[in-house]
């Protein structure tokens, strides 16, 4: 009859495929990005200019900039350089190299639309190229705008989970219960979890997915910490598996949040996997502090929010 | 038999916890806000600087921007007065606080781009640090247009909640009722209100939270003001309740309206939250002036929203 | 029992309310706008400066930005020539009206970051102004790119309503009918309609909103035309109605539509209303053609979508 | 019996007519776009210059900005040079082609704010029309911005689909199958897929769309390729229909995919059509390879998606 309910678990088709890998393999890494690599097609259809300068790092992005910066400034003084330092009103460089250097300021004066003036095109053919490149940088300048709002206003949830997942005494029985909490001061309002177990089974050597019944699925506000449990009862598909046997089966836990965040009213998403390793059996966790300070407002310390102590039982 | 049905209230979890608190607490400013603090990350998790952007107020953005214009440029000013004013073509100024403040001018001609060109950089270090402050200034317009736009375009519902909820005759017995209007001139569409009464539960000093059953809860048009009635039948957690019970309690009733906005089909979201000290017993809304002008027009005055009479009865 | 299935209709709050005007009102516009003013908050909460750049025509943006610029200019100008016109370098005129002049297009050189330089500012106050001149252009153009971002992203369905609403043959009975088209190159999908009749009853005097039964009420792409209908059977508000009595009951058919634009994945939303004068009856739709070309292309010709021809019968 | 069964397959209007046309004529080309042409409108009602500018290639974007610089720059240098070279300081050139030229430049210097200031106006007349010019740049430009934003931020799906639809052995009878997998770096979230069989019914040569169901119409990521599956079982509007017979139909098999774009949280949808040309009997995918490297990534390699092999049976 055991076997009989364990057949009966709902099975969800996340999309990963049924191969089973070996054990250091995870579907969905730590930061919820999804660990695939997909190859084999035509290179330029797998380019995504923008889709990189939006998930960049600042820091990256910078450099990128400065860069191209340079390099279309060192491009543009060649051009001129190319067409003749005399057809400049106002170049001071007597050798090769001040003059070059003149031009790049120039290239890069234009390029900005500064254009203080002390050096000028007066010739037709270099002032066509003058006046091409103030264009570009107009139209670069465009790009870079786009990307910044495309970057501050990407819909982010910036959610914080424990550390560990625990093995706790729930009501009669046990439950498995991880804690999350908004980072950020914005508000996330309707979050909705789900939560997916993944893991080999024994007999067909295949990968299953067997979604995990929740005490609750959805919060209207992430204000507090939300602890969210998985009673292990016999419709649970950890039913009588032990954490060893969990480990053994190579088991990840997948969780799939959902939520708006309020200051947008934007839909974000918030996925996080666990491996069994991080699972810990009889703890449970200790209360995120709340209180209220005199002028009324609720205080909640999210420092604790990772910390449990062993139950003893 | 009272009791037991006041067990089978509908329970919802918003997510603020059990605990109570004193009762100058409230879960929900009056302005919507969520009224916890968090605490406890590390700072830089806590960081929103976008956020800040965009809902903080016109003024203050202001303050803001004028005061990082003067900090850059100081910033760039002492740069190129540590570099030497001699490499400066242009500069008037026979002392060093008055050249530093022609290179300050500098700096601001250059970073906004208007570059007059009276003074220009005439070495290659000083022309490589403008060429950088040019890109700076083009880089900040940028996210300076950004968080414009992003403020404008933000999703916002701006109603108005009448001052006081007010228990009024309603059908046979009683109603809590309270008013919204919308208080711009873009159109709000398929409003939908849910409406949650908190209270202390005497027996088990824990917050309850009591989903409150609604005469209607969407309407398709917030075009003229809503009277939204909770009717206090024998289901309703407030029966048998009399206001100074509820203040007693500690109550607040806690609003959560949803729409969308017409303009930019946006789904916007208000909130409110109302203490017992704002129920009013034995009164009734006066009426919200409607008429139509000799031009086809509807007239709606708003004005009357707050106002209420006593019922003698 | 006619009665009696008159009473069953079902009525939506559609947030009108019930009173009966006379008989030039209408609630929608034919453009879709709600045609109700609302009055009487403070004036400060009414105004809605970006929905008004947003929402107006093109031609009356373009008159704002120009007077609001030369506006802006003036002002400069002005404060400039209280300054002393002695401060800058590069002023030619010789009489006040033209230093004021010079001083005028020095502003408006210096809002648009164009910054020639013939004209500079070269004493500390008037390189202050400037400077502060400099960066209010930058914002405001900020300001402007927003405008004119989401004026161009704002989600529109641009939906042709046939002039007339029949009444024509349907099955057995009779059919309410009305026929829309998307006149712009895009695609709307999963197009949704609901259609509500408003009438005054004669009984109470008041306003009623029937939801009338569609044949369908949902299309996936709103290719060709799509003609609306309602069945006029014993379970129709109308059935009984003569289109005399519905003009003496000032009738108003409210339609609301939803839909997909597909090209930026945006819900939109069109509305129109008739009044009972544009009802004909006896009279069926020309069909709109559509026909192949020899490229393998479907061809339709929207110019047919008012047509239609009497029945006699 | 068969024919009743026949009858009772789910119909749904896709918004297509029920037109039978010749047999080159698709609903939906490959590329996912519908292939109707909407004519008769009154021509201003059709345009949409923005809706051209986000969709069109960056090749005809750049080539139409360009030249509507060129086009503006002529048309202020017409504007300029007949209001009288002499009103500009630093004119240098002697002929009238030269002179037009410099003032072509100098319009290139005050469209793009670079205003370098060697040419300069010194008159009220033209100073005013190179004010006019500098805002009209402002404007041009942010407008570009917008398109830009527009078009980098634009929803969209990359997905590629098999070439063929293969009938092969599913179960113990046979299945219609086709692959679908995403070409792009970012992720697809909650794919939901809808198929339609479009054929002319033989009896009445009106065009029917009948709805297919599928072994599964959901999974939550597209990470590998997934492959679609409709059972081709008694209750399929394809039981008992050869390849041929759907030839003779001239079937269109109309796939209608939706997905949230995880970068941006957006609604994306793909669609896509083959004809009955394109259907293979008896054949079935050859598996894509998907594997695990050494650092824990699984790779899959998407260049196979295509490949299928007979079926002997």
């Amino acid at each position: 009859m055991q076997a009989k309910s364990n057949k009966s678990h709902e099975q969800v088709e996340l999309g990963f495929g049924t191969k089973s890998y070996n054990k250091n393999v995870r579907f969905l890494n730590k930061d919820g990005t999804v660990n695939v690599r997909r190859k084999g097609l035509r290179s330029y259809d797998n380019i995504d200019v923008y889709h990189w300068l939006i998930t960049t790092s600042w820091t990256k992005l910078l450099i990128v900039i400065l860069a191209f910066y340079v390099l279309v400034n060192t491009l543009f003084a060649c051009i001129y350089f190319a067409l003749g330092y005399e057809h400049f009103g106002g170049i001071e460089g007597f050798t090769g190299p001040d003059r070059f250097m003149d031009l790049f300021f120039f290239s890069a004066q234009t390029l900005t639309t500064v254009g203080y003036g002390h050096v000028y095109p007066n010739a037709n053919h270099v002032s066509t190229v003058a006046a091409i490149e103030s264009l570009c940088g107009l139209l670069g300048f465009a790009l870079a705008t786009g990307v910044i709002y495309g970057r501050f206003s990407r819909p982010k949830a910036a959610l914080i989970y424990s550390e560990n997942v625990l093995i706790s005494p729930y009501k009669e029985g046990k439950g498995l219960m991880f804690r999350i909490a908004n980072s950020k001061q914005n508000e996330l309002i309707e979050i909705e979890a789900s939560v997916v177990l993944s893991y080999t089974n024994p007999e067909t050597n295949k990968r299953e997915f067997n979604v995990l019944n929740l005490e609750r699925n959805k919060i209207n506000f992430l204000t507090l910490s939300w602890t969210i449990v998985h009673p292990i009862d016999e419709q649970s598909p950890m039913y009588n598996l032990t954490t060893e046997e969990l480990v053994k089966r190579d088991a990840e836990l997948i969780i799939l949040i959902k939520a708006i965040n309020d200051t947008y009213s934007q839909n974000v998403y918030s996925r996080m996997s666990y491996k069994a390793s991080d699972f810990v059996d009889k703890a449970k966790f200790v209360p995120v502090k709340q209180d209220s300070d005199n002028d009324g407002h609720i205080l909640i310390n999210l420092s604790d929010i990772h910390k449990y102590t062993p139950v003893h039982n």
